[in-house]
């Protein structure tokens, strides 16, 4: 093969021969790729499933990513929505549409992508299958399933009054970095600049790695669910937006300490995309060791949306951010400086 | 709401809000849509999973589909994969990609056909969560889930020699009505007409509906795995391919009789888009009401690629046919003329 090689010179049927090898393999795969459809086990006799997209334009550009990274983000942002219930993540589907003209080395350094993903933050977890489609503007669809283990599933609504409440992985770095971005990143054009975020990423390690790599502390999930949390979920529209939800699905005020929150507390309730987990436990709770304390659960005066909602030390707080995707993107898949950044 | 809500002016609470309640339930469903991921029931400790896209451009043109239209085919041609294992479909996960600017009514469409084509095809079966991105191409991923009621799945790989070779559904209608619509229903400028496209409808209903909105005998699927099926697929790329791909998986040869095959066998062979079953039975199975035989399994002279395949009337049938994406379509999102279509 040559990287001349698009997904029309070579044919869907080449395309996918190639692409077999580099997937992991679910442990929990009874039949794989190749049928109309594929089989897992549920060995507790349920199954934890979750679908999310990355889309070129809004969600990635070519000239920040490698194929590999959104290969890996694309598995990792699903991963951690299935450990965000306590389950054990243990098969993905992946669903691709792309341009004729994509090179196919495109594709592989996403299957490899996928699959060190899946290796690292997930072992057993592989891809049980998927689809390959035309589309005008790339698009990546990732179906994750995770098996709870027989434990209950930890919901958003569990959250009672006197709780501990505790995050796993870093806050705000994700969208400090995709602010960075668009900052520093970008063309005289407005377009993504590979050498500029090359050298970013080089500067900014972290805090670029964090948005478009991110390593989501699955593991912590799974614990978090056997210390016995009583709500949690994945940080992924920012700390402050996320922790609204839990507060309002658990009728409930949930009051974070701005110190326990880092340098940059502002940044880290904005965030966006932390992919981390936001977790209430009972005050006599063992901590997982990846958790910090930020703050308490506290009783509102009614479970009306309007009573319950984030406090920041005893006060409430209302300052309105947070990712709502139709809000915050101008629509062309060329991804250019129109983008509105969150602003952190 | 008015029709001149759209995706931005709404937001995406509020439009899921609106969405949710159009929604079919799932009776494996254990928690469904509002957290990080569904719980689905697995009574048997197995699940049956597939996705498959729907793409704006190559797989669906908002001038010749409703948003109904949309719905009811992404639901049917995800629960005829699932069937074709065997399996019961139970529930779907519904990933859409939308412009901004999208009129919300779409969406409520959408989730109409998803919910009408669940409660005529596979009742019982229901949207157990899903995502809403933004994409410059609209774009409809689902991910389609079943049980199977501790059979196991049928394969393509088992069909053996002197079995017959039966189906289900209608062969070649869906790709005449495609053929129909790319000759008679573009504008001057080649675009897709609304007008144009009510009026074939209204003239060739089968040929267009099977195309626009297939009906796959679902039902007939889960028969044929109660039946003992040694082999089954999903008509998807033609039956000419499909049953290749049979052949070639269960290292045999498939010969059709082309008088089983109706009035037009060529249209049936190349097809496209049928969404019916091709399943092989043993020389004694009663075959279910839904199956026709059209033809028997034979022995090949060795399991190699070459020596298994397709034959007509007792001879070798070498035509290739049969719908590759990255082949097939000119990777314009407007669905222009250039569509090459599959000539039946």
């Amino acid at each position: 093969m040559t990287t001349a090689d698009t997904l029309t010179t070579l044919g869907e049927r080449e395309t996918l021969r190639r692409i077999f090898p580099r997937l992991p393999r679910s442990r929990h795969e009874l039949l794989g790729p190749g049928d109309d459809a594929a089989v897992l086990a549920a060995p507790d006799g349920r199954y934890v499933v979750t679908t999310d997209m990355m889309i070129h334009g809004p969600d990635f550009r070519w000239g920040w990513s490698s194929p590999n990274d959104i290969g890996w983000k694309a598995a990792a942002t699903n991963l951690s929505d299935v450990a965000a219930m306590g389950a054990r993540p243990t098969a993905l589907l992946v669903a691709i549409a792309a341009p004729p003209d994509t090179p196919v080395v495109r594709l592989l350094g996403i299957a490899d992508g996928l699959r060190q993903s899946c290796e690292v933050l997930a072992p057993g977890c592989g891809v049980a299958g998927g689809d390959l489609s035309v589309s005008a503007t790339f698009t990546v669809a990732v179906t994750a399933f995770g098996d709870l283990e027989g434990r209950q599933p930890v919901l958003r609504s569990g959250a009672r009054p006197g709780d501990i409440v505790a995050v796993a992985g870093p806050l705000g770095d994700a969208g400090r970095g995709l602010r960075l971005l668009f900052e520093r990143a970008l063309d005289q054009a407005g377009r993504p600049d590979t050498a500029l975020a090359a050298a970013l990423r080089a500067e900014h390690t972290g805090l670029i790695e964090a948005q478009l790599r991110p390593s989501p502390p699955i593991a912590a999930g799974i614990a978090a669910a056997i210390a016995g949390a009583s709500a949690m979920l994945d940080i992924s529209d920012g700390l402050a937006l996320d922790a609204r939800r839990v507060a309002e699905a658990s009728g409930v005020i949930i009051d974070f300490d701005t110190v326990a929150l880092g340098e940059f507390p502002e940044a880290a309730l904005a965030g966006g995309e932390d992919h981390g987990f936001l977790a209430c436990f009972a005050p006599d709770a063992r901590l997982p060791t990846a958790f910090r304390p930020i703050g308490r659960v506290r009783a509102a005066p009614s479970a009306s949306r309007s009573e319950t909602g984030l406090w920041l030390d005893g006060q409430r707080y209302d300052t309105e951010s947070g990712w709502d995707p139709y809000r915050g993107w101008d629509g062309t898949s060329d991804a250019s400086a129109h983008h509105s950044v969150v602003s952190p």
